[in-house]
């Protein structure tokens, strides 16, 4: 066995090839786009009903747009948040995201390990379609243990949430995938 | 703004060329790399003081080493948790580890990122150095929010812990960096 020393994750081609937006003014088309690219990436077969954002919160500036890529590039952490997040610092050039004032959009509520990769990035704001417990009981995915008073502990850490921005969307697409034969991978083959 | 659309994290070179064992019989021997590697990672200059190893629980085979690359990749997310997941699948060819029984084996308790990461990959069994503040207190890191029955949370999930493994060897290192003039990334520039 040859142990590998590199691992690289990549946008889908549908989506590197996809025109996006220079810049994007509100939440809510901010969170349009990520359901539509959620919505897309799911059928396109590269991972889960996820996609997440970063852009400049005054102006904008959409700097990285990432979905789950968990099967295309067989990692479990290619969630859409890391994937955003870890391009955005790609662009960026560099791992603190805190030089100026960044945010991550996505379709719902970090998973336990998104929670903490949105901590450790630098962005100062999360918006959010929602944070019950619908998204897994819609699409069957195990969100993973977070804290009750996560909210709280985001802003303490200086991260401001906005939650339920065009909510109704991120049900639709999860209920949509939930009725659909995707692979739901939760790991342990279980 | 060229937006990229691929993140990597590569390994540091002086761990790419040093020649690791096949195989680790117990639980203190495998500890005991990872020490040694959490060491020489802060020394040299890659990222924090920590290292983690994946290995085969029955057999001891060394499926991956990882260390802390945030500073060297420029990403917030390549924690050594993250860095040895991700490079045990790209060896093995798939996002979960689950078909087999493998253990994380790292030199504190995992951040909140890397405890979901861990879930998410699917291996079976955690061991750890240890589980109490000590390591917030002598680094100057923040772990960030986990819930207080983060232990049982992981074994409702299938993923055994195994704590106190070479506990004094860990308290050293981390003291060690504490008493550096090492960058501590925490995000947001603060």
């Amino acid at each position: 066995m040859t142990r590998a020393s590199t691992f690289t994750a990549s946008l889908p081609h549908w989506l590197q090839g996809r025109p996006l937006p220079e810049a994007l003014a509100t939440d809510e088309e901010r969170m349009a786009l990520v359901h539509e690219l959620a919505d897309l990436n799911w059928r396109a077969g590269n991972g889960g009903p996820f996609a997440a954002l970063v852009l400049d919160s005054a102006s904008g500036e959409l700097i990285a747009a990432g979905v789950n890529v968990v099967l295309a590039s067989g990692l479990s952490s290619a969630h859409a948040e890391v994937v955003a997040l870890s391009l955005a610092q790609t662009t960026l050039g560099g791992w603190d995201l805190g030089g100026r004032s960044l945010e991550l959009v996505v379709n719902w509520r970090p998973c336990a390990m998104c929670y903490g990769a949105t901590i450790w990035s630098g962005v100062r704001r999360l918006v959010i379609a929602g944070s019950g417990p619908e998204c897994e009981e819609l699409t069957g995915f195990d969100e993973g243990p977070v804290r009750d008073d996560w909210r709280e502990q985001l802003e303490a850490r200086g991260i401001s949430v906005t939650s339920d921005v065009l909510r109704d969307g991120a049900l639709r697409t999860f209920a949509e995938y939930g009725g659909s034969a995707s692979t739901v991978y939760n790991a342990r083959r279980a």
